[in-house]
């Protein structure tokens, strides 16, 4: 089967106490490619500036993600200039950011990708990610990720478009701005209450909460011992996420599990280089190494 | 065999949203005890007033905690006074706290009881873990908790400490505070060098990190949904977690994992009521249970 994925696609400049690195390929959509395609055929939806760097397409090419609806127009590319501060690697400081070419932007999907049944609408302002679903025919599973702004600013959009989606994943912040619940199971809860079936909390390194009507099960993240640049881990994992569900075209506790933990571990490798430097060259069977050592530090 | 605690025994005044009650039986030794006394007989060393209500140390008697080490001196019983707001519940704020009869504390022992091998000193005045420590004549597992107030005003004291003990149960503020390290596997590392073979860092509601030369594993926390008065639960965890290894007489990687386990259990247990109300009249099939579920929910 196949996945199709609306978000954006960056310039991201980034600086830590490691280093500070320039117009790296970014953007949520990017980064849940890098995963996923070690799963399924990923199709891109987004929208470039004509500045944005060959060599940064000629990769997700390469990466075998198909761009045919990464639409390029006049103008600049998104971009994000972010900071991490030694001691609280969890939370990213945006310095600025340019929005270029997303001011405006309706999604575009070719003809033939309408039909596709998994969609993931990575973060991205909610009326655009509402527009794709519009477009979208034979819609099956239908994930969905947001962040604190659009929750400030665009609740009433957001809100209608948890309506209309399965799953959807969220950080603990996003989950208690939401529902105003501090508990985690609570607000859970109330997230189901508002639409999806499935909930999933991100805790960052504290690991993950999921949660729905049947069963929850929460595991611990992978403990990472030299994080680099935690940008993007979010999309990594729900890359992993929806990547292996559309693999194994089965939603069910086993499934869920599996693709938790295969989330987990990739966010893992994501963190410990800057950009894509550690997902870009990843292979599944690396994947499954440390899958499998994962396994083994959670096993009770 | 037999287990030692040493620690407070106080009366708590703790306030939350869901309540205020006063001179609740708490303090670092009795928390322990309570989850500890599950699995092995609990031989209790510290100092009460003469204020102590004669109710909870027929609480503690009837628990089956051998008291005969609980000294009662003139003056009044150390008594902390407590605050959690809800948008916190990880956070203890100290409104006051009253020393009384744990000024010039220096802990006695009865002289059968110098010879119990398995020993915790749970948290308080390092000096007066240490004076403990010269008494007993056959230490074989040694397990030691403190706090911040401690790391900041007694580090020499503690570090002392830490050389001769062999697991160090500690919370992740206070694994970061003693260590200068934000990352928990390089601050269990750093630990390490101390001295202590094993470090259990403790994160709340986020779970748990076991670390030692030859393995490591990390488990979530039991999600407890209503969540009253988290007073203990650090103590509770370490009662369940030391009373286990000396119910099963053994330290391997299986019946730490399994101690660990059965500490997160009983913290969860800590946590859903003021005080003991939970704690105390919990039964093991009660714990069994509770733990069958946590296994499910964290089981990759």
């Amino acid at each position: 089967m196949s996945l199709v994925v609306l978000g954006t696609v960056a310039l991201d400049n980034i600086k830590t106490s490691k280093g500070h690195h320039r117009a790296l390929l970014g953007g949520s959509a990017a980064h849940f490619c890098m995963s996923a395609r070690l799963f399924t055929k990923v199709h891109l939806v987004g929208i470039i500036g004509e500045d944005f760097p060959s060599k940064h397409l000629q990769f997700l090419r390469k990466k075998k993600i198909d761009v045919t609806s990464l639409i390029t127009r006049e103008g600049k590319s998104f971009q994000w200039h972010g900071e991490y501060k030694d001691n609280d690697l969890n939370t990213a400081i945006t310095l600025t950011t340019e929005i270029g070419v997303l001011m405006n932007y309706r999604p575009q999907i070719a003809m033939h990708q309408r039909d596709y049944g998994n969609i993931f609408l990575a973060n991205i302002d909610p009326d655009i990610q509402l527009q794709l679903l519009r477009l979208m025919k034979n819609p099956k599973l239908i994930g969905l990720d947001s962040m604190n702004l659009w929750i400030a600013n665009k609740k009433k959009a957001l809100r209608t478009l948890m309506k209309k989606i399965n799953l959807f994943v969220l950080n603990d912040g996003e989950s208690r701005q939401l529902t105003g619940e501090t508990n985690l199971i609570k607000a859970a809860k109330a997230l189901r209450k508002m639409g999806p079936q499935m909930i999933v909390i991100k805790k960052g390194e504290h690991g993950v909460l999921f949660y729905c009507d049947k069963f929850m099960f929460t595991f611990p993240a992978y403990p990472v011992e030299h994080v680099i640049d935690p940008t993007g881990a979010g999309d990594t994992f729900a890359g992993g996420l929806m990547g292996y569900l559309t693999k194994v075209k089965m939603i069910n506790e086993t499934s869920l599990r599996k693709a938790v933990i295969y989330a987990t571990t990739l966010a893992s490798f994501n963190v410990e280089g800057f950009g894509m430097a550690k997902t870009g060259p990843l292979t599944l069977p690396q994947v499954h190494a440390r899958m499998k050592k994962l396994v083994k530090f959670i096993a009770p």
